[in-house]
């Protein structure tokens, strides 16, 4: 069975070229749609683009709002989001598209180290599954893609 | 103009409290809705009705899924959805709660200090208004209640 | 904080009478909906209001349909749906209606003993919370309408 | 017309097998979808890729939850839902698959035994079709199948 | 239990007298909406308020327009609709709403005489209950109220 | 600009035919559904399919069912919905046909000769195109697949 | 029947007065939602709340987000939709909520002068009444409000 | 990541050409939908294909239901809503097609001078992205239909 798949969150690691070699070498019927994970070019698209700006605020503004467009198609054309909570940052972002995700009614993974459970109980409480390495990520879509 | 009014995100100041003050006061025509801010209940009742766990993770699950069903009728049956940031702890619930609103189509309006803007980009993105704090989120209650 | 309750399932013991007590004598702000609890009528209304059908298939079918509407327009309007499972008889319909809250987003609460868990796991995978009994039933609605 | 077809329900007979069987002997315009028919890895998917549980409502809790994945997005899919009844075990999942597409609209096809007509009226109400073996199933999506 | 009833279809002859006549002697829980069944403001309210046509197509457009406003939100705003076809003229406008019902999942009531049952039976299929005369329409609404 | 178009109402005329020959000799970026219009298979596929009934209305109530898995999914499927009226027989299932589209918004055109416009002028009225014969149909499609 | 109408577009001549006073000098069952209409207040409400802005765009971005919260509720809240169009200013707001209400499927009535049909061709099209001057709004809300 | 994109607003100039060209000079994966922007075609559509009208109110009437059928469905069909305001004539349907793809949640990017920005602070407000030339909005679009 065919999906299409939103990996969220976290941007500092290669968890998401994991998956997509994952997806190559086991031939997974799954198309992947990614954010933006350049993060110079995503902060900066809106003032390189539309104009520059004196205030941080509406230079923030103008990146996130043009962001947003493929982040939210990408939320709604997905069958599963996997948002993925690193060791650093705030990643408010990345609650916020699992915020989307669950209102959708998508099929929501997440995927953090256990020492934060407790401030992500709610996201986790909403979530299809609850993975602690991307290794499991992998296992989860492997098995939900097999064919009967 | 009559609206039905949730207050999400951040339970460790007294922000609610001036919120329904500034309600009483002005005789605001506006129905607040708020989570369990009492912390300690929020984090037990899980176990404290359903039995106890003997991980962590499944105290916090069956918790944080009791409390969800309050916090998403509540955001569901808004017309307005404010969601406050502190200074303080990771509050993904908040930005998990601000992504259900905007998915939703409910108008957004974020309060926090100024030097978190960069990390709360995306959410403020989606808000229809960003507060630094609560006195300037009562006036806009106030402004949207006005009748002509 | 308010919240209209439908209570599916069972029949055959007194668990609504005891909700609907707890209701009372705590004044729980909860508006409780349920299907036609009078086993005969509900099973006959078809033919003795539209006529007698020699088939029993199409007696069941036209009180069926006709029980629908109740059980539809029930499970639409409300806000948390409550459906008990007991030890005797098939209980589709319980798990038919639990079919239908979950694809509606409901607050799905389900009642039943530990024995049959694992036959019902698909359901109990789409509760927000899982009973062993009715009192917990009643805890769980009594701490959603507190108000803070 | 072509038509993608979930086929829910019982997983002990092969009925799945003579409905794909005939798609291909007559080269029907039909994308059939299943669920893990695997009985085994249905029940330990969670255990097994996530990490075991004491409990085993958890360890059910957590390979139902993996399964709704499937199961959710192939009912949202579909234009058709196939759920056949068999003359064992529970089936709560069969009946609640059906609430999910009744209220998602689907083209509700149920298929059973004459004998469990009774239990099963509020499901056999709901649907389009109540056929009483699978080669009835096959009849019905054949016609629906032709073109004019 | 309360329900918006909306009474759709043939006005000549007295059959909704009789519904308002029975929630009335009854005291049912009932709030009943109705079209405009004055035949000829319905016919004429367009030229009448919004000025001549000399084309009769343009003059029932703009009647059939503004009746639309009234019509378009009885049926979504109501809990059960009744379609009553007579024995005369076309009525496909009771045919149109409800295939309006229909598609918006109303708790469709049908009510006609047996010896139109085949022209009628896509509607009588996608109906809830389909009464011979007004006194079974009427049976049927007294039972869906009842509280147990 | 590519279209999804079902053609509903009459089929005791060619002008089905008059629509997908216009199709096929313009090349145009259509994708035709039709229902059965096999009168006597659509008549008679839930008796011969699920077995005999004794009962007119039971037979015709099987049909129409299983007929109504095609109608629902092809209008739900259809960017434009055409539906003619001919000058035979009662046509309420076109009637309804119309109200579902409307109430899904589609793309609703109609068919009709001028007598009978007083009597659809209900259905006209959520029409975006009102047509006097089946070549006026062809042109309105030609028009809307131009691409600029 | 009761409505909730709001009155959308031109705010320099008093026809929201006029239609206030017939509401409540006839006693319709009307609930009337408006815009702000006081024009200072309306342009300023971003900067005023908020604080400055260098730059008229961000001044006018905020002013106009605070005001959306107001507007898309009342659209959407609202069963009518009265657009008035004057003879003055761009008025692309006016256009813009006859845009959302007729995504919505709301009852939508335009009102403006014949000199400027060609232009508000595309929105006359969506309206179900196109009056020239107040009075014709007033007299098909009267109209519409009438019970059977 | 692939877009669907619908070039709504101004006519009479080769903005759309310019897009189209970038299209295809840098292979961008981007499917664009255009209104009819031959403009007498768009106008005489109804006469043309359904017969002439004496009120110039009809002639438009008709053609603009018909080409609402073509706007229609390119909104609801797309990812992206690009509106175009140039600097003549009212452009309300510019406006009307901007308040339906906000209501839809639809990637909405304005394209205007600086000088109307006032007059647009609405839509503006609404929009993901608000550019001043076709040279920004071919940058988003390439931007965003970047994979990463």
């Amino acid at each position: 069975m065919r999906y299409t798949v939103y990996l969220s969150g976290e941007i500092h690691t290669d968890w998401r070229d994991k998956i997509k070699a994952a997806v190559k070498a086991q031939n997974l019927p799954l198309d992947i749609l990614t954010p933006n994970t350049d993060h110079d070019s995503s902060d900066d698209c809106g003032v390189s683009i539309l104009g520059q700006e004196e205030k941080v605020f509406w230079k923030d503004h103008k990146a996130a709002k043009i962001n947003s467009i493929r982040h939210t198609r990408a939320i709604e054309r997905s069958d599963i989001v996997v948002v993925r909570f690193g060791d650093k940052y705030k990643q408010w972002n990345a609650a916020f598209d699992a915020g989307m995700a669950a209102a959708l009614g998508k099929g929501l993974i997440v995927e953090h180290a256990t020492d934060i459970t407790h401030p992500l109980k709610e996201i986790d409480a909403a979530a299809m599954a609850v993975a602690e390495n991307t290794e499991q990520v992998i296992q989860i879509l492997e098995y939900l893609c097999r064919d009967y």
